[in-house]
């Protein structure tokens, strides 16, 4: 485990071991190949396998155990260049790409799987069991329960919500849970809640405000409350290719 | 006063009193009949009541004064098996049961009353003088003000934001305020918001992302904004016993 | 810098300098003139002017370098009297009045201009660029974009969400983000939306869950989704002189 007060803490990275002294600054380590800077208070649990050039802010945990598991018995992977902004949490299990970057004070539960290029912006939440592919943008306070999907090129706005209980506390909720599917380069607007189980198109474009409670067709542009198709995005001269 | 740096330090629980030792690795303490598991800094401050077993997460505070208070001059009380996780502040005067958990990051203001079996989910903000029953799931990133009333058995989803003034920064506003209240069972949306003073009937159903204006009666589910009546709760196959 | 860690560190203030030794206790500084009130664990940036006898809790960072930026090429200024509460992030480049305060976990990015009497309430995201008058209030969860405008004396309840991008991942989306304006004194219900480039009107009123697309007049009260005029706030009895 490396925690910034042991005196001597060791980071595997895929291409080198680092060991980080206890510093009263910012710490910038380089054995040639790669490097890894950190506040000086931050924790690293077992078996957290960070890429090269990573960056780690102040009072963030890398590898905390979901309930039932032990530090480390899930193995976590973080990819090349990774930006993790201070007060973050990532629990173990996860398995993320390249050049992944977090805002602060994130949340991001365990066995996920995120692609290269993906930045997730600060106070959202990941819940566990999503699936996120190559570069999405989730901007900020936005919330993904489990087993959402979210397909390559998506981006979802400021307090995005996704849901997937359509009955909460009703009998069975745990084997009846239904993520959200957005497919490759769909856009959701700031603060717009899809209901469990939607699937919003391919490039479609989901209204700030709105509240999307059946599937959104590919390419659809919807608005308000229940959402409803207004115009295709192909209509929208700054989407024209 | 509990300092995860000092050389000694005592947390006060029911049953036992631990002494905690600055330590390197997350610490368990235990003298038979109840443990204390803790991160290596976090703040507790003067006159807190922790009960057995409880375990406290890196860089959270329990008992941080309101303004005009001295650490330690409200007492705060938390039942047995609590789990308080990172980056949370809990400011004193709060009375909470048995069971209690909180995600991380979460905000909970002065002089409270919680119940046992209560779970609160990352990021959320519970305000002052709230009233919170027995076996309550307020989910993420859900905002409740002062003077709310939440009672036993209610759920509350991510993003959920319930309100209490009417008629902000008007005349006499403080007077006025006027917290929600969600009567037993209810049952509230992902990203709905409940406007100052309405009631929420018994194990009625709040769709995602309704904006409910008046009182939802017992049992009612309401979608939209604003919120209607679209049927009832025994007529959702899952809900019926 | 001042690291809280260090032996001595010192904080520059308009009045005074102080030196802070590593306490084991929050630590009250005076010097006649001046006091300056700490957690023991935070960071101050180089180059952050703080106002005298401010408050500043634990595990909060002022002055952290945007990208491109080194630790303090940006000046940040933060005016008399300030209260910063824990696991709050303030960028360099700020120029924020006197007496602002911020709740817990705030984030403030660079380069905002923020007037005298602010207060920006827990977990609230300000963006950069923005520019706020005085007299303001943003309460908990709000996010405002880069280059929002809010005049003196507005109010922005819970989990307000302002935006700035009309077709998110566009061409030229970066030259075409466009803030929303609050004129002096408008009011913003909670969990209202604002859609970009709108201007809320002097003393208007916006309702709570409202989707704001349009221009809304001066005094003006509107709710739903799309929002639309319902009355004036003069003719509400509360907000008569």
């Amino acid at each position: 485990m490396l925690e910034s007060k042991s005196k001597k803490a060791r980071v595997r990275s895929r291409n080198s071991k680092f060991k980080i002294r206890n510093s009263k600054r910012k710490s910038r380590i380089s054995n040639g190949s790669a490097s890894l800077t950190t506040g000086f208070e931050f924790r690293i649990r077992p078996n957290v396998n960070l890429g090269v050039d990573a960056v780690i802010g102040d009072w963030v945990i890398i590898g905390e155990p979901p309930r039932g598991k032990k530090p480390g018995e899930l193995e976590t992977q973080i990819g090349a260049r990774a930006v993790i902004r201070s007060h973050t949490v990532i629990y173990s299990g996860n398995v993320i790409g390249d050049d992944f970057q977090t805002g602060h004070g994130v949340l991001i539960r365990e066995e996920n799987r995120i692609g290269n290029h993906v930045s997730i912006g600060s106070h959202t939440i990941v819940e566990h069991h999503v699936v996120i592919g190559n570069n999405v943008r989730l901007h900020s306070n936005v919330f993904v329960p489990e087993f959402s999907v979210l397909e390559d090129d998506c981006w979802l706005g400021p307090n995005v919500v996704v849901t997937n209980a359509r009955y909460p506390r009703s009998r069975n909720v745990k084997e009846q849970l239904h993520g959200a599917t957005i497919k490759r380069g769909a856009k959701i607007g700031a603060n717009a809640t899809l209901l469990p189980g939607v699937v919003v198109g391919a490039n479609a474009l989901v209204g700030a405000g709105a509240v999307v409670t059946r599937d959104v067709p590919d390419g659809a542009v919807v608005v308000g409350n229940p959402a409803r198709v207004v115009k295709r995005v192909e209509d929208i001269e700054e989407y024209k290719q």
